[in-house]
């Protein structure tokens, strides 16, 4: 079915919002199912739990996984607020998703004042290449309010 | 300092065997601080946990970073059976490590039975190269012995 990404990827830039009043950087995921019916919805913990791994859609695949009793979601989509790290991508390439619909791109933050990671000339594109995974890439979703999340956010952008 | 490889590649081996004693796959990480300490060793809790992203590797950095109260640790040195998936990868980039000591590489399991899992032409070295990374990686530590992990793995080893 189709899915409406609009309304989904809205639910995603809630989570970064409340996760940015907690002191977390804005990040926020979502996985929704085939049938349209939303699983998981996600924010950042890395600051609060000091862990590094602990990134909106790491804890997303976790959640839904867990929700739903199987380590592989083909049949779910991936909503995501930026372009997720290389280490998100592959959680998400690891939880079977095919199709990954993105709010802002790194190349779109990386030119506000805060951010403080590089990934070289990573792209979710390059990555998918590299692994041989055929990754649906839906892009341009709420795209002005996910970007404004990272030139507002408070906090320095850091791995 | 100069690390005892062999030692610390020991333990991760030891990991593994315990995790695959449970039913887990023989997957187990270590991490070593600058003065040659053991910081965390693990396991991976896929199975059990019925979390795509409980990787061993995942694992350590988020008990290391924890443990040690920061989310970079680039003074620690990561030892891993086998050689990480791309998203256990960007779990040690994103802690901030320079150098990976592995056992196994991912070429060398491939041509085991019961492999599940295809990342195509990706490496560490590829992945490192993409995101503009200067990783260190040691290899050859132990093995033998850590390809005959997946050699004798008594579960299909998936994603």
């Amino acid at each position: 079915m189709e899915l409406d990404h609009v309304r989904f990827m809205a639910i995603a830039i809630e989570e970064a919002k409340a996760g940015a009043a907690q002191g977390e950087q804005p990040f926020g995921a979502v996985v929704v199912d085939g049938k349209g019916e939303l699983v998981v919805r996600s924010r950042s913990l890395k600051v609060s739990a000091c862990d590094a791994t602990a990134h909106s859609e790491t804890l997303a695949v976790k959640y839904a996984t867990q929700k739903l009793g199987r380590r592989m979601l083909p049949d779910c989509t991936f909503y995501a607020t930026c372009e997720p790290c290389p280490m998100c991508l592959g959680a998400i390439l690891n939880g079977g998703f095919n199709t990954l619909v993105l709010g802002a791109r790194n190349r779109d933050i990386k030119q506000l004042a805060k951010i403080a990671f590089n990934f070289g000339d990573y792209t979710v594109e390059r990555f998918a290449e590299m692994s041989g995974w055929d990754l649906k890439v839906i892009e341009g979703i709420r795209t002005a309010e996910c970007i404004d999340l990272y030139a507002t956010a408070k906090v320095e952008l850091t791995r």
